[in-house]
């Protein structure tokens, strides 16, 4: 068989969901151009077989799709407008998957930025964490303009299970998303605090998490993050920080609209008191440390079994 | 066939779960013998098949398993303590199925009164609605003594498709319950915050509404009740003045533990603000007026259909 040139396609950010969707893209056979500021990860993935670039704008000479997966709307501007950034380096006609949780009113600027430069934008922001990420099985809420769609389609295919499409305009996709994490963000605190009050009445965690995964109470959350919590176990699959960050964005953008969320800001602030006991790097279940620390309730030990 | 004697069951309090209930007994076969506080309710049952009885002791007199679904902890002691209460005429050993939603102390406490007249009780709060508890496909989450739940086996059997056996005393199945109605009440108030701020950013309800139940944010209530939001129909399927009580208990009993629940008494709060402005009879869903009032949104109208 003749050898086929390989489609180039760029990843900037290898954080967890990065490296998950930069190896997923070099399982399915395209020649991966990837960026992180952390220059020994970068080197780390070209061993896997990536290409690393030393810098944003070196994507962006190699690869007309890009994928941005760092952390915020700053780390976002800086990779392709800051100093070797890959807005300077694209060609007109390439399309930037703009990814990380933002403001709507962040990725809707980013979309006109990059429009001025004749790079066309899909506002991508993505559900479904790490372990997602790394078996291609994302999924993706998506708004940009066909065109952009038609370019990055192959690439979008190759990294998400599902691709909601909404709409032709940078912006809605992180609406959508928007609304997403001020759920989840809420459900996870709101999972914390009847875990740690049933804890407290003296019911059986274990029960109660069965009970309640099948009954009204439940959320997709709810059945998720408990068992972390019944299991002892607070290794980080999705930090409490990142709650801090996305339900900050939710406040801030429903603030600019002069828009009341009383849960999310109770939400918010239980996720602030997690940080402030030091434990923002923890997984986002140990929100429910700050229940134990106002109630003296035991928690589950890491290899405590429950009793039955 | 010769005919059989049917098994006698009373059935007190005939609102919108307990009239689903005594339908779904007479059907099954149990001679039926109802009490409500308003005669009529009870004289329109009897012309379905049941037996009406004048009073709640008029019942504890024909029948040695009893359901009571009353509106709160108030009427359940009143049924059973008041003035021609069913404590008084149950024989000893009879069963007394206690299903309102209460605080678990009180709970706890009815156990001991009725143990100390011998009769034996389930404290079994019920989940599922009017709607399953007329196809008799309740959730029971109930706790009391083995001897109680062989007793009342066959009553349990007919009314619910699910009976969680949560220990042998009183206390255990209000708890469980109150954790459950936590998170009920949370993720309806957190359902109404999320779609108003949807709908304030201009994305469409019912495309936040599909991506969201297969997002990380979905929860049961969201996936129940937002449908609601949409069609503009308020018809109270369970009302907002049922989650200002049972928010209400929660609260209580936490403060009793002294407890901190800044989630559960925000949402309290939005819900006593939906009753405050009128909306208490209306479906729970309507708590969406709230920040409809506070932000002048736009919400979909009874009969509008949903752009696509």
């Amino acid at each position: 068989m003749a050898a086929r040139k390989k489609q180039a396609v760029g990843v900037i950010g290898l954080g967890s969901m990065g490296i998950g969707v930069a190896r997923t893209l070099l399982e399915r056979g395209f020649e991966v151009h990837a960026y992180d500021v952390r220059l020994e990860v970068t080197k780390a993935f070209a061993k896997e077989g990536g290409v690393a670039s030393a810098s944003p704008a070196a994507v962006g000479r190699h690869a007309d799709v890009v994928i941005i997966l760092v952390v915020n709307a700053d780390q976002t501007s800086d990779v392709l407008f800051g100093r070797d950034g890959a807005a300077g380096a694209l060609a007109r006609g390439s399309v930037v998957i703009a990814s990380s949780t933002v403001a709507p009113e962040f990725a809707t600027d980013l979309g006109e930025r990059l429009s001025a430069k004749g790079i066309l934008m899909i506002d991508a922001p993505v559900s479904g964490g790490a372990a997602r990420a790394a078996k291609g099985e994302l999924s993706i809420m998506a708004s940009g303009a066909k065109e952009a769609f038609r370019k990055a389609d192959a690439v979008l295919g190759a990294v998400a299970a599902k691709v909601y499409r909404l709409g032709d305009a940078a912006g809605m996709g992180s609406k959508v998303k928007m609304i997403n994490q001020l759920l989840a963000g809420v459900h996870i605190a709101a999972s914390a605090e009847a875990m740690a009050l049933g804890i407290r009445t003296g019911a059986d965690p274990q029960v109660l998490y069965e009970v309640i995964s099948n009954s009204a109470g439940s959320s997709w959350m709810f059945q998720n993050r408990v068992p972390h919590i019944i299991a002892g176990d607070y290794t980080p699959l999705s930090a409490v920080n990142i709650f801090v960050k996305d339900l900050g964005i939710v406040l801030d953008s429903a603030k600019k609209m002069t828009f009341p969320l009383p849960l999310t800001a109770a939400a918010h602030q239980v996720f602030l008191g997690a940080a402030g006991a030091g434990l923002g790097y923890e997984d986002d279940s140990a929100v429910v440390k700050v229940y134990q620390a106002l109630s003296g309730i035991k928690l589950p030990g890491k290899k405590t079994k429950s009793k039955t």
